[in-house]
């Protein structure tokens, strides 16, 4: 049996696979008159009187919306809000078994950017954050940066930030490994969508000096017409040689490739004219943008990509579960890029220099230390 | 320790009252690739060709959101969506441990009836049913009937059809156990809010005729000038013998008294005035109308409260995890006034002949029968 057929059975026998439970005793008149009424009136009283006591007597400091309105669910595209829900639960079911937060999926039945806007607003009072998923280009940016202003809760959207941190991870210890230095590094990004957008300002925040972009018509270059406007924007702050051309221009010399784009895009020859001891990222699901034995046949020193079949994963849930849990912990009402920036150090500071090697640049997905660490980072950022 | 201090240990401790769990292992590669990606995108894909699968794949059909906008909380009134978490974590494991229901809290920043509407039918996907809680009068009825109107998942005030319902079962067996017909019963309704509206509809709609409604103004007849809208409308179709006065009038030679109003409102001497085997129903919480031995001074042969610590206790909790349960099973798109009563039939039989004692009327909240045989009951209904 394979993924797929285990997935439609294991869906189908469980009826989805969440579960809202009891933290507490109700077998007795007694326990029903502490739990619910009368009894429950008295945290009410308190909160009534002083609202910071909801994170005391309630659910909210631990409980994340996975906020969806299945515009671009997985690779699939535009599927609507009831498809999107199996991995909505999924990602509910990953903060539970990662950092022990209680995380529920609403999918909701609009796409209308005002309305989501309105809609998350309004349901924030029984949260602790929000986390956006799956939500498309461009109005998932409006939407990110709208609630972050207007909510004094955290809002993140794992697509853009989640990938972004865990790259900024992985490009730390890829340089770390082969003793490049920070200021002399080149980056190609191919993908310039809200992943690769992402990624490239978190690199540039993290003080990566010479990134080019490329999307389908080429390198992002001022000046170039076919660009959307956020492109127009990245172009402004990336590329200031002002190199045109396509992917394979855009290679040629580059320490770094990172592909958040499409299955086999990359040659091993457009791998060979890289730089010395250059690492490629190709995270492109499920088939890479170009398969690791052929990126080591063009010469990469280092491979990462988005399976768990290969050695270093860059998976996000490396980091989501470890920036709520941090996030709130520190009941921080608004998620940094110094907390973003801090969880991608302690995750790549998590492999210590004996441990580092071309084949482990970031840790296993079921390290048991990655959510606490990436917490402490966090929470400590937030405090800053 | 008495239960105020004991509920604020029990919501500080635990932080609330609810988590949500995963019902499937996610210890290995290949679980995480069954429960999230890749796998999860099958029952994706199944999905999205037909939405009826929702209910095959995830949580959706055992799921329902506990909405409330905290204007009418318990009996402390407008105390806002924060203040009213304690009692939504509160519904919410009552589902649970009813019904096997899975809930979750929405607590809506908002107060505005179209803007409430809105957002919870963008939230609905998620949702296999809607439970409306503590939402002030008048806005509870439109909120409910246009979101019945426009959902098709089933919607339910609770407060107004859980308290009607349970007090129907109540009456069936008070008259059943002194052999009253239906057609003279002659009732008197003291609270004419949600509650008492409510109430009044739903025995009408049982087939019972003499009933007169009393709000603190005194009782509701056509013509009275201070009547509110609803009022007006209930003016209409009870209390055909234009009876004006106050509740010691309106009490007068009735079989039963239905109070939804305030502590202490009525007198062993009213009671005393009433026709002979009187059931008095004194549901103010938590000092009832009368309380249980003065009613029982004035002649009252069946005394009934919401109170746990009294025989009879009239509590929603009999109702509405059976009726969400049966909807649920059903897929109904609506709970109709047919189910409601079906649940109220079934909830009175549910006591035989002869255990249908004066201080047996109604079943305890933990005899566990209750849950199957009203749900059966509703599911039953909804297919008719």
């Amino acid at each position: 049996m394979d993924h797929y057929e285990a997935a439609l059975k294991l869906h189908k026998e469980n009826k989805g696979k969440l579960s809202v439970v009891s933290k507490v005793k109700m077998d007795t008149m007694e326990e029903l008159a502490i739990a619910y009424t009368p009894g429950v009136a008295q945290p009410c009283k308190e909160i009534a009187k002083d609202d910071n006591l909801v994170y005391e007597y309630t659910t909210k400091g631990n409980m994340i919306a996975v906020v969806s309105d299945g515009s671009a669910v997985l690779g699939l595209g535009n599927i609507g809000p009831k498809a999107a829900i199996p991995v909505m639960e999924g990602k509910a079911i990953l903060f539970k078994r990662f950092a022990d937060i209680d995380a529920v999926p609403i999918c909701l039945d609009t796409q209308d950017t005002e309305e989501i806007i309105r809609v998350v607003k309004a349901l924030a009072p029984s949260f602790g954050g929000i986390n956006l998923e799956d939500i498309s280009a461009p109005r998932c940016f409006t939407i990110e940066q709208r609630l972050r202003e207007e909510l004094n809760i955290p809002v993140f959207h794992d697509d853009q930030h989640g990938t972004a941190i865990v790259v900024c991870a992985g490009v730390i210890n890829a340089l770390r490994l082969v003793n490049k230095s920070w200021n002399d590094c080149k980056i190609v990004i191919n993908g310039a969508g809200s992943a690769g957008i992402s990624i490239c300002r978190l690199l540039l925040q993290m003080g990566l000096k010479h990134i080019v972009m490329v999307d389908r018509q080429g390198i992002l270059c001022e000046g170039e017409q076919w660009m959307n406007p956020a492109q127009v924007e990245m172009a402004k702050i990336t590329n200031r040689e002002m190199l045109k051309g396509n992917l394979t221009d855009a290679m040629k010399g580059r320490d770094v490739f990172i592909g958040v784009s499409a299955p086999n895009v990359v040659s091993s020859e457009m791998v060979a004219t890289m730089a010395k001891d250059a690492a490629v990222f190709a995270m492109a699901n499920p088939v890479p943008e170009i398969m690791p034995d052929e990126a080591k046949k063009g010469g990469a020193r280092i491979v990462a990509t988005g399976r768990s079949d290969f050695p270093n994963q860059l998976n996000n849930v490396l980091v989501f579960p470890g920036i709520f849990k941090g996030a709130l912990q520190a009941r921080a009402d608004d998620i940094t890029v110094e907390m973003k920036l801090a969880a991608a150090r302690s995750l790549a500071q998590l492999i210590t220099d004996e441990k580092l090697k071309e084949d482990y640049i970031i840790p296993n997905v079921f390290d048991e230390r990655v959510v606490n660490v990436v917490a402490q980072a966090v929470m400590e950022a937030s405090h800053k």
